[in-house]
C-alpha cells in the first residue's frame, strides 16, 4: 500500500485554518504503527491556537496540523511490533518522550514521562497533530479498543485522561466530597472520573447555567452558579462543616483557584488543571498555610490510557453524553467557528475523519 | 431517667447463649453517650465464640455479652459532649483505645488506633458487646446517621468497614480489576466497597454456588466456583494477561491466600482479611518474590465510619441486599442456630433490639 | 506539695514583657502531668508577638505568658498516668487538641491533629505559654528524654519538629538535593533534618552572610547569598540539570517562594513553612503548572516528638551548635531585646528557667 | 577500532568456569554504548550458578558469561546517544526491559521496569554477563560517574541498589529503628543504605561472628548472633517496647523471615530480599494479621542508579570497606573458589578486568 498524500486541517496563522492536501507519512519505522485516523475531538487548546497562534511559550511558527484527541485503525506495523496488527482499533496517546538526554531518561524511567522536557505531543508546536488521514506513531502509545468501545469515545480517552490523572494524584478516595470549578469539557470529564474514583458528592461551579445543566446530567450532585462563598458553604454543608476533600480547578482563573482554596477542608488538595492567563497568580497563601491546603498542578498526564479503556469497556464511564456535535474532516474550519460561537452549549465536537 | 436492668444476650459457655436480665449501665461519664441499642448484626466472630469459646488468643473466661455490629439512639450525653444530643440516631464504632501507655498513645496519634494494644472492643473478651438495650460509649466513636440512612444499615457500617479499610490500604484505584476469595458476608461487603472505590471488574470465588449468586446480585462482574487455576486465568483474561491489580482474601484458608497470590499481577497487593485456622500458613513465597506480590494483612480498621456514613447517605452503596433474616433480641439464641444451619444462604442476620 | 505562685514572663502589650508573680497551676487533673519547666527556647513567634501584639488572626488581647519550646521535669502525675513518674525529664509538645467537636475528632483520629481547629497551643492567644516555673500538661504530650539527651536540646525538639515534619511530608528521600531559603533558626534546623532524612546535597540561601556561615557549620553543602538565579543554577549544576528534588521555604517572603519554584526540578515539591506578610502572595503559577511543581504548606507539625527524641538520642542530629546565647528567667525581657538586636548572629537563645 | 575477540569468564557447567577467548561485540547499535569493562564484583548469584547451574526457574543451558556488578569506560556510542562520549566512566545497570509486548510496556511506563517479564539481565540465562572486556549496552542504562567516584565502587552500585530499593519501598524514614537479618554482602549494603536513609538504629543478626564484626564496622548500632528472641527483645528495648519500624530479610531462610515478623512493631513492613530455598515458606500468619505486619518482597530494583551515584559522590555512603579481595580477569575461576572457601570473612570480591 502506497499512499502519497492525505487531507489535513492545517493552521497557517491566527484564524487561518485550511484543509490541505499534504504528504502522507511513509512506511512505519521500527516499533511504530501506521494508523488511519477515524475520529478526532476538538479541544480547547486547538481552538486557542487558532484564535491566538500560541499557548504561553508554545508559538505556532510554521503551518501545523491541529488535533490530538484521536482514535483510528491500524493499517500497518513496523518491525518489532507484536501486540498490534492491521485492523486493530486503537486510541492514541498523543505525547511520546523523545528520550534524547538524561533528564528525559530520568522521568521516563520513573513513570513520569509527561515531565520529559523533550516530549513529542500532537499539535503542540512544532509537532503536527491528528486532523488528517494517517499518522505513524510509536506502537506502545497505541491502545487497542475492545469491541464494545466505539472509536468515537475512544478518541475522548485523551481529554478524560486529565480527569483520570487528577483523580489519581489528588487522590480522590471512596466517599470523598469533590469540588470542581469550571464546567467546560475538562470540568465535565472530571465529574465523570471523580465519580468513577469513588466520590460520594461532586459539587461543580460555573457562571454559565447551560453548562451546569449538563453537569447535572452527567452526574454532579450539586451545582453552584459562580459564587465563591456559596461554593464554600455548599461544600461545608455536605461535610459536617469540614469542607471538600479534593478541589479541582478547571476554569483557568485565579479567582476560581482561590474559590477552591476556600472550599477545601484543612489538609485537602487543590488540583490545578486550568492554566490562568499570564505567568503569575495572586493566591490566598495565608489561608493555605494555616489550613495546610496543598496545591497540586498537573501538566497533561501519564499512564491513563489503560485506565481509560478499562473504564469505558466496563461501562463505569460513559462519555457519549459529552458529544454535542459531529463534523466531517472537510468541515473542520466551520467546526472551529461553531465551537467558539456555541461555547455555552457545545461541550465536545468530534470530527469523523473517515 | 433511671433504668436499673436490661435484657442482654450473654454467652456463658460453648453453645450456651442466654438472654439474661443484667444491670444497665448508669449515667454516662464525661465524653460518653448513653445509647439505646436498636439494631445489631450477627457476625461470624460472634458465632465463632459461641461455637468454640475462643478466637485465637481471645478466650471467653467470664460470661460475655456478644454483638458488635450495632446502631442505636442517643438517650443522654455526659459532660463535654456537644456534637450529640438525645434523639440522635448513631452508628457505633465498637473499638476504642484505652490510651493507657506510650505504645497506645503512639498509634492513636498516628491515626492507626486499631493497632493500640489496649483497645476496648465490643464482644472481645473480656469486653462486653452490644446485644443488649443500653451501652455507654465514648461519644467520638458514635457517628450520627442522616435521615436517609436507616438504623438497620447503619448497624452494618461495622462489617462494611473491613471493605472500606481493605480498599483504602490496598489501595483500589479507578479501573482496577479486583479478585476476592470467599463470598461470605465479608467477601460480599468487599464486592460493594471495591466497586465503590472504582474497581472496573470484580471477580469473586467461593465453593458455594448460592453465595456466588448473591455476589452477582450485589455487583460482582465474574464468579469462579472454587478453582484457583480458573481464578488466575479469569483475572488474566480480563487484564491483557497481567493479572488482578488487587486481591482480597476473605475465606480464611491458606489455599485461598495462595490462589490470590497466583491471580495477582506483578507488583499487586494481596489484602489478607480472613484469618486461617492455626498460627502459621505455607505460602508460595518464591512466586511472591519474583513477581513482587505484596501481602497486606488487616486487623479490623480505622477511620472508616465517616466514609461508611457518606457511602450510604449518597446511595453509592446499598447494604440492604445483604440482610437475609431478621430476629428479635429474645430470639438471639435461635438466631445463632439459624445462622449456622443456613451458612450457604444466610448472608447477614440482624437483630431488632427494640 | 503545694506551690501557690510562680514566676512567669508575661506579655502585657507591644514591647511590654514583664517577669511577674502569677498563680501556679494546682494539682494535675486526670491524664495530666505537672511539669517543672527547666529550659525554654525563644522563638521568632514569641518575638513577633512582643513586637506586634499579633500574628495574623491571632491577637494578644489579655496578658499572656510567652514561650513554647520547652523541656522540664515531672513533679507529679494525675490519675491514669502510668508512663511517667516524678523525676522524669521530658520534652513537651505544646499543641494539644481540645477534641470539642466532630471536626476535631476527625483530624485527631486520622493522625493529623495539628489541623484540629480547637487545638490548644502554648503562647498562642488566648493560651498561656511556658516561660514560667510550672505547667500542667496532658501526659501523652510529654516525651521522656533518655539520659544522654540534655534538657536544653530537649527543649529544641519543638523547633526541630518543623524540620522533621517538612522532611516527612515533602518527602525527602535518600540522595535528594534539597534547597532551603532562609537561614534563620527554622532554615537551619531544616538543614539538620534534611541531612538526617538522607539528603545528599543541601543548598541554602539567605541575604545575611553570618547566617550562611552557620549553615555551613551545621552541614549545608552549598550556600547562596540571596540571588534567585544563582540558587536555580546551583541546584541544576548539582543535579545533571534537573533542579532540586525538594525545596523548603523558611524565609517568609513571596520572592523566596518563587525562588524555590524556579530551583525545583519538574515534579518536585516546595514545602512552605515561612508565612509571608499579608494574606496573599503572587506566585509563578505558569511555571508551576508546566513543570508540575507541587506546593505543600505546613502548619506546625504532628507526630514529630518521638522522632526528635530518637534523632537526638542516637546522635544523628546535634542541636547544640544552634544555641548562641543563654539567659535566666529573670532576664527574659533583656533576652528579647538581645535577640532582636542580634538577628544576624543569634540563632537560638535558650532560657534556663531553673 | 575493530576488536574481534575478547576474554570472558564463561560458565560451561556446574563448577566449570573458564576464561575463554570469545567474539567481541561489534559496533554499538542506535541508542547503545560500547563499554570497556573495568571492574566487576562477584555476586552470590554468580556463585550460585557456578555451584548449582540454576537459580529457581533460571537454568544455565548454554555456556554463559557470568557477572553483573560492573563499571567501565565508554569507547564508542551508537546513533542517537548524546549524553555519553568516549572516555566517560560509567556504572552499568544490568537489567533492561526488551519492551516486546503490552505487559512490558505497562510496567516500563509506570516506572516499575524491573517487573517487565521480558527483561534482559546480565548473567541470567540465557543473557550473557559482564566478566569480559566489552559489552554493548543501552546508553540510558549507563550512568556517568563523577571524578570523585572510582570505577571499583561504581561497580558496586549494583548490589547497593538492593539496599536503596529496600529503603525506598519500606520506606525507611528518619529516626527509624531497622532490623536486618543476614550479614552477607546484601545485608551489609542494607546497613549502609538504611543509615543513609535516616535510620537511627540498625540491628543486624547473623550466625557468623566475623560478619557481625564487619557490620559494626560499617555502622550497625547493634548486633545479635542468631537468636530470634534476642533480636525481638533488642528491637523492643530500643523502641519503648514497640518493635522495629522496618525489617529487611537478607538471609534467605524462612526462620529469618519469621524472626523479622516477630521483631517488627505493629504496622511495620518486612522487606523480603533473601530468596528461601524451595518454592514455599511457612510463616507466622496469625501474628502478621493481629499486628498488621506487611510483607514486601522485592525483586531486583528500579531507578536506583542515579541515587547510588549521588550517595557515593556526596560521601554519604562509602562502599570501600565492603571490598575484601581483588582479582584479575584471568583469575576468576580461582576467585570463585576463594569466595566459597572464605564465606565468613570475604564480603565482596572485585575483579579488575583491565
Amino acid at each position: 500500500m502506497s499512499i502519497q498524500t492525505m487531507q489535513a486541517a492545517v493552521l497557517h496563522g491566527v484564524h487561518d485554518l485550511r484543509v490541505d492536501e499534504v504528504p502522507a507519512p511513509g512506511a512505519p519505522a521500527a516499533n511504530e504503527a501506521r494508523i488511519q485516523i477515524n475520529k478526532v475531538g476538538i479541544c480547547g487548546s486547538d481552538v486557542h491556537y487558532w484564535e491566538h497562534g500560541r499557548i504561553g511559550d508554545f508559538v505556532v511558527r510554521e503551518p501545523m496540523i491541529l488535533g490530538h484527541e484521536c482514535a483510528g485503525t491500524v493499517v500497518e506495523v513496523g518491525a518489532g511490533v507484536t501486540h498490534l496488527q492491521a485492523g486493530d482499533r486503537v486510541a492514541i496517546e498523543p505525547g511520546v518522550p523523545r528520550l534524547s538526554n538524561t533528564i528525559s531518561h530520568y522521568y521516563m524511567k520513573r513513570g513520569e514521562y509527561n515531565l520529559c522536557p523533550d516530549i513529542f505531543f500532537f499539535a503542540t508546536p512544532p509537532d503536527h497533530g491528528a486532523f488528517c488521514n494517517y499518522v505513524n506513531h510509536p506502537a506502545d502509545f497505541c491502545f487497542k479498543l475492545p469491541d464494545n468501545v466505539s472509536l468515537e469515545v475512544g478518541a475522548l480517552i485523551e481529554p478524560m485522561s486529565t480527569g483520570i490523572y487528577a483523580s489519581r494524584v489528588a487522590p480522590i478516595t471512596m466517599g470523598d466530597t469533590v469540588v470542581i470549578t469550571g464546567a467546560g469539557p475538562i470540568g465535565l470529564v472530571n465529574v465523570l472520573t471523580a465519580k468513577a474514583a469513588g466520590a460520594a458528592q461532586v459539587i461543580i461551579s460555573d457562571v454559565v447555567p447551560e453548562r451546569l445543566q449538563v453537569a447535572l446530567e452527567v452526574g454532579a450532585s450539586h451545582v453552584v452558579q459562580g459564587d465563591a462563598d456559596e461554593l464554600k458553604e455548599t461544600a461545608r454543608a455536605l461535610t459536617n462543616g469540614r469542607g471538600a476533600d479534593v478541589c479541582i480547578e478547571c476554569a483557568g482563573h485565579p479567582s476560581a483557584l482561590n474559590a477552591c482554596i476556600a472550599a477545601a477542608r484543612p489538609g485537602a488538595t487543590v488540583v490545578l488543571i486550568g492554566m490562568p492567563p499570564g505567568d503569575t497568580a495572586t493566591i490566598n497563601i495565608n489561608d493555605m498555610i494555616v489550613r495546610e491546603i496543598k496545591l497540586r498542578p498537573i501538566f497533561r498526564y501519564n499512564n491513563t490510557f489503560p485506565t481509560g479503556v478499562d473504564l469505558l469497556a466496563s461501562g463505569r464511564v460513559d462519555l457519549t453524553p459529552l458529544i454535542s456535535k459531529r463534523f466531517q474532516l472537510s468541515e473542520v474550519p466551520q467546526a472551529f467557528e461553531y465551537v467558539v460561537e456555541n461555547r455555552a452549549t457545545c461541550v465536545k465536537a468530534v470530527v469523523d475523519v473517515g
